[in-house]
């Protein structure tokens, strides 16, 4: 259940709320955000609190959610949400954010290389994985705290914002102590315990969407997490399993329009995971701005051949320099703008 | 098996290639194109064959066809094919055409209203079916060869190319005597009879891909209409079934620039069969348009609300008219042209 | 639309309703079944019909299929449909029917042997491919008429009924000829033209499923078929198409008990493409018993590592021997019968 | 990597190949079992390792495990597992386990009344939901310790054992103090760090496979579990996401048998949440006895239709008892037998 509080409703008055929903026996987390006081309620006995919910003055209205995804819909909140990402980056206005990096971190000398490089180019968030979900057992599962200490430093140097995966929920402050952006990977899309997690904590989370997730039931396990306060949720598109085998995943480009009509929260979208083939990457990068992407998130490897992981869908700096040159007006043929733009120049030509 | 002839070969030569073939129980059919003559056998004893063409001075090269397509692949035919659709059109070119109409042509009187606006707004093509096939044998199944007519007289009007489906082998000589391109439904993608038919006349075909067809599959059918000597084919990718019910379809954008690198054959993409919604086709058409296909097919109706069959996922008049204004500056940025480059500026202005 | 006359309403008073009925503009097909006369309606004005028809006094019900299969449906005839195919078998009864053979027939000699065989092990309909719709036009595409009097001469042979595909209208005429039953294939399950010719005769039609139909869309099929007055079809679950790749398709079982529920056709199994595996067939086979299916449809080949196509779902006739000795108890304690039971034990016990 | 070490190999032996394991950077985990001493290996330089490991004298074969799951495999062990859920009750051998309860544990009164009537019927394995992870954060998450207990009770009443999920690996080591078997639900099968954590207890694990997973991901998730040292797995067949939407999942009973053949793990059927629809619990039930399965997974609720979730796919306790008595005799034909069986015949009749 969703409490909508009256604009006028001040402190006390929330208070009186909150401690009416805790004799009821329900739990509570209140939201405050530029629309007003929002309470999302779970627990207790749904139809006797709708009753007697209503008749609290200061509550504008009561939302019943037997149907859906609320806090994550248009209808809570009419205006796009733009995420600050800090030192002027922000997700969900004008700029198409660009994240960029390798699967993951193999070492410090590789990640720093491609740190820069990929910040020369344009990129605004370094991505690279510590913690990796592998299928097998026996495959390389990352550097861990290692791994992530190398992302941190990167960061420092060139100024990228970081983006990493968090796999388990008590892993979930010591990723939030190194990275900007905490990413749910798709096999994860469901877990709830760390969605939780991820919800009673501020950091920006990038919630990929399951690779047979339906878009409802991606924006539900959004929900999870807006409904323990933290509305700072990305939306990442990155293909869904389909009969199609030419390619690994089918990125199902009508999802942007259809998600950015349904929910205010940012959308973008992973042409690499998509394809799993780096010569579809340029294609893709461009029907995700047109269709309205806030962002991309792009594998890049210093030697695709040789990386640990998920090499033949990564682009080489050079791919990744091109890409973005051929994306700089394109994009401003789209009303957007990429950090291109704020380029100097000089940077710019001797990129590479 | 294909045969391709030497560049020097003459008539003479080709003609005894063709009794040789003859004599060894096999079926071939001869295709001459600016690359020259190239010779699609079927039936024969395949390894005899094999072994006794490949001493024929005149043949350049024997490719046993046991990998799947050929004829529609990059590798028979290096540079991308232009159709010729006559009266200074052709696709497969910088021009993106597109194609507009309503699903089925239920009177003359619309028809010929929504063709003259259509053009207006700078379509190439006008589609609508007169033979419909649907699933259920109470709906209403098309106007059948008045519905052609109709067809015809309107494009005559309009200086628009027709488009309409064949639902049958025995139909296709009647449906090319009005249309000049006659479209194959998802539904027969691999209705052989129908492919074969196709084959054997030269008007071009619009080559559906199957709600579940593989991109392999699909240009194996393809392959069906080339191997009969029409090399008159548009590949037309229009959504494949998923588990996500959001969207009619699932637009496999990733298909375009995949096929486009696999075939010479020209592209296009439906966005309102992909959808089943007619608000995601502008921002379905600027993906498709950002991958590189080649043309739209998109569904317009008076009064979509009226319409007999799939209303919801057709733009009005005014709708289509405002896609195309936006799809003008957009298809300039990647570098193609759009028929409303064409019009004269006060046509454009009074369209609307 | 579907009209039920009156119990008691006699040829006079259908000839009175279907002048009505052509004046009205519409197309009708009068369906003499044990149930009472029913009058399949199409074309015309649906909503004028509607109420013109209501008040007709020999008219019991109107049925307006807006809602989709009508005639396939329970609802229209409560009990089971039993299809006699001739000579004492029937399907859709307490026996469940086996039919076996090869992919495609490749000669006189391979067919009349295996013929010989299955009949021995308790078959009843021999089935063997004379028109094979294949992937590639540079496949092997069957004898065509001269697979189809082979055929017919192993029924003489051995008592068999012949089951054979037809993937053209125009060769239905044909097919008739020679077999007992029609088949239609996976991909041409919605190919109209086709199923409208097959309503127009009466030998049984048995209709495979589409590998991406849905339950809805096959029983629409059906009645595509039934609506033209041919109450003769098998309905054939041969497994549908997903993301898993261990097996050629996934055999929806679920599919069985689902479609008995809401049809009275007879519903069989095709174990073999369904999984594309031999070592499958015989658990396959159980479980379509077990879940209520009234046959079987098993690829039997003499050396299924030869074969023309399909080899590797093929059983060997030993192997299908020990399948049909495996069934017979087996089939017994679901309460079915095999036609093992009426074969003389010094058949039995000396076969192969 | 896996290590299989010589029969003759002592515990000096394996602890000396542990010792130069840690050496190497390795980590390791030891498994004793009646074919012998297998060490399963992560971590460390691949290729380093392989030649070391080969030279050392106790060490029978060392295993490359870049092709995918292992230990789950027939090549490393030969015969079925049969795994001991204690006090005579066991899984994988001739008798078909059933387990029965409802989706959530909602009351005490509730559970216990249910468990009694399941019991009777001849369930050897309670059911029932502590901690529920649910779509939405809105929907009933279940009754968390206190539903644990209500279990135990239950199961300490009737002697069932009791099955229940664990969604988190902060909660894996309490479920295991209250429960027979710890259930890993289709939304976490690639929740890695619950099944390393589910993989370092010895409790059997109830591996749900995951609603997109192909069985390859599927004995991958079990090959973790194994790893590290937890060799009492479970499979379970739940259904499968495809286009079909008449029933909620398509049971895929081709991996019954398809299993089996990879594995020697037990696998199991859940034929409600597979169709979503009681009325297809009995043939499906049916359909996985017959091609192979070890045992079934079934919902029952008192009152179907006052379910906290999952009503319409529940059976009432009548319609249960019904069920296992025509399950006995059908289970006898296929060679395996039921719990029923071993209830008093004054027992079994006064059940209904």
């Amino acid at each position: 259940m969703i409490l909508m509080m009256k604009r006028e409703a001040d402190k006390t008055a929330v208070n009186r709320v909150e401690k009416q929903l805790e004799q009821m026996g329900c739990r509570s987390v209140t939201i405050r955000s530029s629309e007003g006081v929002i309470i999302s309620v779970t627990g207790g006995n749904r139809s006797e609190c709708l009753q007697d919910l209503a008749l609290l003055p200061e509550i504008e209205r009561v939302i019943d959610v037997t149907v859906p995804y609320k806090l994550a819909s248009r209808e809570i909140k009419k205006e796009k949400s733009m995420l600050d990402l800090q030192d002027g980056v922000s997700i969900g206005g004008k700029e198409v954010i660009v994240m960029a990096g390798p699967c993951a971190v193999e070492s410090e000398k590789m990640l720093f290389t491609i740190a820069e490089q990929v910040a020369r180019a344009g990129a605004r968030v370094l991505r690279g994985g510590a913690f990796k979900p592998r299928t097998s057992p026996y495959s390389f599962q990352g550097l861990e705290e290692k791994g992530l200490k190398i992302l941190a430093e990167a960061g420092k140097r060139t100024g990228l914002k970081i983006v990493t995966e968090v796999i388990s929920p008590q892993d979930v402050e010591l990723v939030a102590c190194y990275a900007d952006i905490l990413q749910v990977g798709a096999r994860n899309m469901q877990n709830y315990s760390l969605l939780r997690k991820l919800g009673k904590q501020q950091k920006p989370v990038l919630l990929k969407r399951g690779f047979s997730a339906t878009i409802e039931e991606w924006l539900m396990s959004a929900e999870y997490i807006l409904a323990e306060g933290n509305f700072n949720v990305i939306l990442c598109e990155r293909g869904i399993r389909t009969f199609e085998t030419y390619t690994r995943n089918t990125l199902d480009i009508s999802a942007v329009p259809l998600v950015k009509n349904l929910s205010h929260l940012p959308v973008i979208v992973d042409p690499s995971h998509s394809s799993g083939d780096s010569r579809l990457v340029p294609a893709l990068s461009r029907a995700a701005i047109a269709s309205g992407a806030d962002g991309l998130l792009i594998e890049v490897h210093p030697h695709p051949e040789e990386a640990f992981c998920d090499g033949n869908q990564s682009l080489n700096p050079r791919e990744f320099q091109l890409l973005m040159n051929d994306l700089a007006d394109f994009t401003r043929a789209c009303e957007r703008t990429l950090n291109t733009d704020n380029l100097s120049a000089k940077n710019f030509v001797k990129a590479i």
